[in-house]
């Protein structure tokens, strides 16, 4: 196949295969059914990376335009084989039960696919927005060797419903991760989710009626604030400072909510990165016995650390069965596996077992075979390790670049793990104000508001993810945002330094003076 | 390896095998960490079967005792690694929300693991309970292939998170599919559910609220009745008869409970394998129109039919959205796929889309790739083809040996396509009272009472499965079934032919006279 090519077009070399693919498709020049040639042999054809030719065939393949076959090579797909809908009356409206669903659950549940980015304008945009680990690191070789060898050996009997509960194996193998990290554990303490979202949808589905109160932590995890603002729920948000939520604004709370559960994730929390410390820890517990509220303990990404001491899991001191732990391996290995878990004992454990097997039957079986495999062989840990020691200049990279790029009265605070960093604007600058326009100048940042139970509350703050992308990209990315903060339209902050200032409840330093704070565990 | 076999002994070999390791384990001669001989390796070394050993491992390994590590072998676990819990006080009561919790919502939830069987004493139990195809037809070995070619071309991009409303290839490729059937669909229009339970549970969750009713057919699936059971809802039953759901009945019930969902399986109804009639679909619609109820229409195996002509699905007559339409590939290829859909449009797509955001980010990646990739060349309609004319021949086998070994008072009519048979009793039999009974005779039914929203109602009536067996060991679980039935302690039922007796709504006809029923259509 020949296809002209002009490398020193501004327009990338994928743009361009992937343009004139695209129009020999619409023109009838490759029909439905033609074989394209493979990604090795076209590179070679056109002398291009075969990088290049992939991410073309990505992006037609993506469009429904083409289709990869395994084992038989890529195809022109149908262009509109569908027949045309049988017209709907565009002017009979809904059904009177779809008109009225917006105003009985929908109204809480905003846009249906989340926030709509504006148009990428900028060719290469850096995305400092996500919540994962970084893509490449994906074990993704390891773990289809995995997936062979489980499918070998097992066959059909991988791919039955299994255990509603989950694999055993697998439920043993987090049994021994969890007691090794202080979580005392046993397999049928365990219960094996389709992710760790999942894991609190059926906690919040079990123990809380719409209505009812939850508590959370102000600013947490948005993904937690969307389920219960789905779930109809009044959401009672606690500030939050370098030590975690500030307990003791905890009992005034409780007296005057009645809240049905407590969540929280004590350790690098979300977004904030900060950690519970260990008085508070002491009466986080003891208030939610003497208030019976139960505990939902996030633990993201828990042994993702980089320096200090780790801090016990709630779980590990209650032993009269408050706190259901929640995690995941999906942040470390990939989120596609969506094999989270919990862990909880009692009436509370056979609830939520019970409303598992009613919404879902099981979770997926292969998955958990592989995974258990790939756990058990030692490979995990040795990934974690791995992931861990580039985390961890990644994030020293960002908090240099911040330092060197951004105006000093931009605070921020170096976590000592997870994925983030957590950043606060000076005065009359706003996050939400600055997305479009950090957007045009080649990054995109997640906005403090979606992190709050009343989005102006996060006006100021932004969050950063460090984690996916290599430090010259985190260099240029903070780069990018320094441009975007002079041209936002704004008067210039007061010249007073304001650390500490009035409603800086994480008690954040400027980060002028915090050239040494990537290394130090968080301020006491 | 040396184990001593006695292969006259009545007790198996694999369970001889299996006994031996076991001891061995225990007693420390095969510590932990030991590997175990490969199958092959064991079974040349006795001189038996290779499907011997790996019975035995896999009893083995389903216990914790051993594992098999892709590409390594198979290890000797630790026995109980697991350092003692700390000592939780027998005598503290769980917290208050604990206890609470049995009588807020617990109290509908029943046993957490569903039925505990009574312990199987027949050493070769056959199981007719079940509810899906045969597992030993299930395409592993091509879908492993599939799998890597998958993981092969798309490396980390097929274990992200995708996209929230499923694999665009897949719904495009399931838009298709369901366009050919007579039932036009959209990919946009197409929402992929961790397999179809979850898109009962999303529909549920979204347009009901606990104390709301919802109308099923009496009996109808018992893992909906367990959903809606769990959700808190009031199940309102309209009776069935052989052309489906009685709906001239309906329209009384919709008046008197206003409910806010019908939920229907119009063709191969599980469990009694009616499908519903032309005209009574026409008015369902027309009724669900007039009062504004939302209808589900579960269509689990509406591919799989045997004879006759397929009514169009409720969802190809909808142009106003009234119909929510749920389907699944698990039944047919492999319910460990974990894999549904839903189609729907308007507020109640926006809606439930969002809905299962909010609660699991995503569904499995892998899953739905692996599972495009081999619909799209082809293979699961070659696989349908061969699976329905299988089990044809296996619904002709229980057909005649329900007419041969049975009662003539045993009612049953034969389905004209799906996976079941649904029997009913002479007066004086209850099916829950024949199970253990069944058990103990070497088969396992499913009892009527679970089909019904009061079990009571279900008393004379059992289920049986016909799809996962071969024709053999059908004959032998009906033989068996017919020694329960003798040994159950009851009147003798009474002389008098009860074919279409009173209460007998289905308009089941004794077997007796169904001789030519197979290859005919349901009566009308």
């Amino acid at each position: 196949m020949r296809i002209p090519l002009e490398p020193q077009h501004r327009t990338p070399l994928f743009r361009q295969i992937e343009a004139h693919l695209r129009r020999s498709i619409a023109s009838g020049r490759l029909p439905a059914g033609t074989r394209l040639p493979s990604t090795r042999r076209l590179a070679s054809d056109l002398g291009v990376n075969r990088l290049t030719v992939e991410n073309a065939y990505a992006e037609l393949e993506a469009d429904g335009l083409i289709a990869g076959r395994a084992g038989s090579g890529t195809y022109v797909l149908a262009a509109s084989p569908l027949p045309p809908l049988p017209p709907r009356d565009a002017s009979a409206p809904w059904p009177r039960w779809q008109r009225e669903l917006a105003g009985r659950r929908g109204a809480t549940l905003g846009d249906p696919l989340g926030r709509t980015p504006a148009p990428a304008r900028h060719r290469h945009l850096i995305r400092l927005d996500g919540g994962t680990g970084d893509p490449r690191l994906f074990p993704a070789e390891e773990f289809r060797k995995v997936i062979q060898g489980v499918m070998r050996r097992e066959g059909a009997s991988a791919l039955g419903y299994g255990d509603p509960g989950g694999f055993f194996p697998l439920r043993r193998t987090i049994a021994h991760v969890l007691t090794a990290q202080g979580v005392p554990a046993r397999p049928e303490n365990v219960l094996v989710t389709a992710g760790s979202q999942r894991a609190l949808a059926l906690v919040s589905a079990l123990l809380l009626r719409p209505g009812d109160a939850v508590v959370v932590e102000r600013p947490t995890y948005a993904g937690a604030l969307e389920l219960f603002r789905a779930h109809g729920l009044r959401i009672v948000g606690v500030p939050i400072d370098a030590q975690g939520m500030r307990v003791e604004e905890l009992e005034t709370l409780l007296l005057q909510h009645h809240p049905r559960l407590i969540y929280t994730l004590p350790t690098f929390q979300n977004p904030t990165g900060a950690c519970l410390s260990a008085p508070r820890r002491r009466q986080l517990l003891a208030l939610a016995a003497r208030h019976s509220v139960p505990i939902l303990e996030d633990d993201y990404v828990g042994d993702l650390r980089y320096e200090g001491r780790a801090q016990p899991a709630l779980k590990a001191s209650d032993p009269q069965g408050h706190v259901i732990y929640v995690s995941t391996f999906s942040k470390m290995l990939m989120p596609g596996l969506r094999t989270g878990f919990l862990v909880a004992e009692g009436p509370v454990l056979d609830g939520l077992r019970q409303l598992q097997r009613v919404e879902e039957l099981a979770t997926c079986n292969l998955m958990q075979r592989a995974l258990e495999a790939y756990i058990t062989v030692g490979r995990y840990q040795a990934h974690l390790r791995r992931a861990s020691r580039l985390y961890r200049r990644r994030r020293d990279a960002m908090l240099r670049a911040v330092e060197r790029s951004l105006p000093s009265q931009v605070q921020v605070e170096a976590p000592a793990g997870g994925l983030f960093l957590w950043l606060r604007l000076p005065e009359g600058y706003s996050s939400a104000e600055l997305l479009p326009v950090a957007e045009a100048a080649g990054v995109r940042i997640a906005p403090g508001g979606d992190f709050f139970p009343d989005a102006g509350d996060g006006a100021r703050f932004l969050r950063l993810c460090f984690a996916a992308h290599e430090p010259e990209e985190l260099l240029e990315g903070v780069r990018r945002l320094a441009t975007a903060l002079r041209s936002a339209e704004h008067p210039a902050p007061p010249a007073v330094g304001r650390r500490r200032g009035p409603g800086n409840e994480r008690g954040a330093v400027e980060h002028g003076r915090a050239e040494q704070l990537p290394s130090l565990p968080p301020r006491a």
